[in-house]
């Protein structure tokens, strides 16, 4: 509780999410020590991660977002009377003299220009939207998505009806998220530009952003991979217009530009504070700068990821958090440790839950681990109940010990406590032995009386049993024959697979419970892949046959569930 | 994969869980063995946790509990042509003779009895129902509900109008869910009766059990606990009539007796197994009995708890499912060890989702572990994101290492994932510092920034700072003044506190807000005990009274969501 700094003046700028965190921490910790923060803008503590769900119209009002759960507006007479800090908005810190320890303050309103002194400092300044690297013209419907005033004019502008259609420029979580914003409660027509061959490029492996593309298409965006846009101009008639390097042209009512954002870093930068290599300001694992006097959490900063001890750039809202209760622990004294990043996120997709934690097999791979990965595709619930979800999971391990490494998550169902409970595991350095040992909760409303997470384990050991499963890639192949062992009804509700046709591959079909009697129809010399639904089946066909001596057998991973749910 | 002992004859006895797990797995690791399961009854591998769901109505025909999610029934046609081992139904194992190596077969529908040799035996034989310690008439609508049978026959009578009113004996998991099952589908009148003080004596501790009693209720399903019952018999009209040791007598249709059930262990006992201090079948790590070319799995055997080292009896679906896995590896030649048991469970009841996972307050002392505890009440998603639910947990941990012992969780919000959570906490030795660590996925249609798990960590750390947390029955006591600081909205929607004027106590309301300017009016020399909804504005209104001097503040858990929802 370190009593004898009490009294401590200390200082934090910005007001979004770790700023008023550290804040409050505080308060709590050093009741006496005088706490200001300052805001540049107008508003103060609205959640950020809410803006989507404001723009879409799933949130009634503005004012929602700023407000706490019992009706009381964060506002700066909030945080002085319920948080025990002041906080001064639309002020603008334009300086900081860390010799002096003083920052200077330009009230924007007034023009007013004072200092202040500090015995600690938090930067809390967050991060601004990636300047687009192509040119693009001045228009009020042409513009990022990162801060209130983007969602309350596109708001505005959906409801009186202005837009027929928005071009979304970045396929990410904003992007993503916007997508569904746009065509779900309005109508809209939609398109999203990306630059990269699959959407959500940097936190899910391509078979598994097929999944979500599928879902976005299925709603009727329009989605151009690969593209690279040259330039956003204005037509004719002023609307935006977009010319891709290959000389398409798009033109929309609104353009999103969804390019992801950069830290907030010129305060820093200006006073000397180390740069971190991903351009973020760097901290230890106190959120100390380069100035021990100087901390700073949130947008602004450059983690250590757990798995790969990389520096890597994640602004979250919920790391925001966390760091700001850690800058708040350590400045009261109480020598606190953020233990780095593991990458967990959620976003939601029109009807798809999508998320993942720790590496993706590319990333993984480009960190130089030897890993392998388990594909599967699950019901949350037994059959019998109703109402249930589906979803695929892929895991990344380490081969050789076995170590858990990622998790990604795609489907209808319960991915949200798969995601968690792999991110505890990943905490505690689990082994796919732990995903085996794991006794989740079970009940038939909520869960299988074998989890996914067993599942995938299981399909580890089967690996190492000798079975093949098979890539994406691989499906492609020409010189192969299909063995569908679904029934009759499944094939007719998915009459997959398509490629067999198109490939003139020779399919194949046989349930599963009369592969026994039928298997002289399958010739042992050719490569046999084998499809059902999602996956058991067709191991359990693969058993079968590699009993009866069969060689060349594989399986398709997640079934058809996860190549076109 | 243990090649050498290949053809190996393997008999399994019984066919719910643990025992068709043990042959499916046992024939891909030895698809050479001789696996043959016998099984007494006709259904083999029916969802036995869906009885109630088929009892209720949820699941349409009892077909579905026995189908593959695929649509085939699981009869022994399909585990010999896809699972690839031998199913004899309605054939009753009499006897096992361990120097022969031979279990003794009767054929229930012809009578024939033969000898089947063994190299390996399986011990699946499952549980009974408890027998009721008190007389009970023979009645048709009198009846335990464990078995097909019960579920079959009570939807059959509830379908033709028969059945008014039923009493359920027994406030454990299955009586909570038939009540449900009862009232929700059918609309007829239900009462339970239980024995201790208390719903769900065993696994929850009274103050989570309440907020369950408060919804059954609400329901409309009488609750009497408390009461032993003295007999059932039956009235005049052949009614069954509930007497209970008081002397109060109860007539309904129908009654269930969920008293429970008991490892099925006479086979074993017969010959000469060792049976555990619990009562059920001793086996080692490996799931093997005291004889080591027997092994057992599921509700028929002893765990060891994870946490307290005690032998503990659990019957659940899930771990009988893990037995029969690891049985199966073991039999393979695989070595593998079950780690013991951490007492994860999940039940629905009405609109409440409730759950826990580890020990309970209770149990923790009655282990002799030094323990605290803490309560908080939980928004599962921001308040501004339309379709959230509600949660309250309370958390056990050890006092001095601060390591966690165990999570209990009632409410209409997603408790599944919070459970899962903590279980792989548990598992992995966590501490209260891993909850903090715990980097979970956010997004607004999920969750909230700051996890509810992080909140209880956070209580810990705000215990050990001196902050006081109230526990229900220090709120009866007499010499206290109440501080609510709850906004006038809520306080209209839920005036609590009752008790206030009931024992005469003084209630002040104050919102948090005008706390700091209105202090004047709480006496520093009086116990003050403050009231929110949840316990973030009580913990913040106790920061803002001892900074002003006050020394006797005491926080209410959770607030009136813990007391009330």
């Amino acid at each position: 509780m370190a009593e004898n700094i009490d009294n401590l003046k200390v200082i934090i700028i910005g007001g979004v999410a770790a700023g008023p965190k550290t804040g409050a921490t505080l308060a709590r910790r050093m009741p006496n020590a005088k706490i200001t923060l300052f805001q540049k803008e107008d508003n103060i503590s609205y959640g950020t991660c809410g803006l989507p769900y404001y723009a879409s119209g799933d949130v009634g009002s503005f004012d929602e977002l700023t407000r706490t759960s019992y009706d009381v507006i964060r506002n700066a007479d909030f945080f002085r009377r319920s948080k025990g800090f002041d906080v001064v908005t639309g002020a603008e810190v334009i300086k900081i003299d860390r010799d002096k320890k003083e920052v200077t303050v330009k009230l924007l309103k007034s023009g007013e220009v004072s200092n202040y002194s500090y015995d600690k400092l938090v930067l809390a300044v967050g991060a601004r939207p990636t300047p687009p690297p192509f040119p693009v013209a001045e228009c009020d419907n042409i513009r990022p998505f990162t801060r209130p005033e983007d969602a309350i004019y596109f708001r505005k502008s959906a409801e009186q009806g202005q837009i027929d259609k928005v071009t979304i420029i970045g396929g990410g979580f904003i992007g993503c998220e916007m997508a569904e914003a746009v065509v779900s409660m309005w109508g809209i027509e939609a398109a999203i530009i990306e630059k990269e061959n699959q959407l959500l490029p940097y936190v899910l492996d391509p078979e598994m952003a097929q999944l979500v593309e599928l879902e976005i298409k299925k709603q009727g965006v329009k989605i151009l991979l690969g593209q690279r846009v040259e330039q956003v101009a204005l037509d004719i008639e002023e609307k935006p217009e977009i010319k891709t390097i290959d000389g398409d042209e798009l033109v929309s009512d609104f353009v999103f530009l969804c390019l992801g954002v950069r830290p907030e870093k010129s305060l820093a930068e200006d006073c000397g504070l180390k740069i971190g290599e991903t351009g973020a300001i760097a901290v230890n694992k106190m959120m100390q700068t380069s100035d021990p006097d100087i901390f700073a959490g949130g947008d602004c900063v450059e983690n250590i990821h757990q798995l790969t001890k990389a520096k890597v750039y994640m602004p979250m809202g919920s790391l925001a958090n966390r760091h700001g209760r850690i800058i708040a622990e350590n400045i009261a004294g109480n020598n606190v440790k953020f233990p780095g990043v593991l990458g967990t996120f959620l976003v939601k997709v029109f009807d798809l839950n999508v998320g993942a934690v720790g590496l993706t097999e590319k990333v993984a791979e480009s960190a130089g681990l030897k890993i392998d990965t388990v594909l599967g595709s699950f019901a949350d619930i037994p059959d019998f109940y109703p109402e249930g979800g589906t979803f695929t999971l892929k895991m990344v391990y380490e081969k050789k010990t076995e170590r858990l490494l990622g998790l990604q998550a795609v489907g209808t169902g319960d991915i949200c406590r798969r995601i968690d409970t792999f991110s505890s595991l990943l905490q505690k350095k689990g082994t796919v032995n732990d995903l085996l040992d794991f006794e989740h909760g079970y009940a038939p409303p909520y869960s299988e009386a074998v989890d996914s997470l067993h599942h995938l384990a299981g399909m580890v050991k089967a690996k190492e049993a000798g079975f093949n499963f098979a890539k994406a890639e691989e499906i492609m192949e020409l010189d192969l024959t299909w063995l569908d062992v679904r029934e009759a009804d499944e094939i007719k509700s998915i009459p997959w697979p398509f490629v067999a046709e198109e490939y003139n591959q020779e399919l194949i079909r046989i349930p599963l419970n009369d592969l026994k009697e039928r298997l002289k129809e399958l010739d042992p010399r050719h490569k046999i892949m084998i499809l059902c639904r999602r996956g058991p089946r067709s191991y359990q066909a693969a058993v079968i046959l590699r009993k009866a001596g069969y060689k060349k057998v594989f399986i398709v991973s997640g079934g058809t569930q996860a190549v076109l749910s």
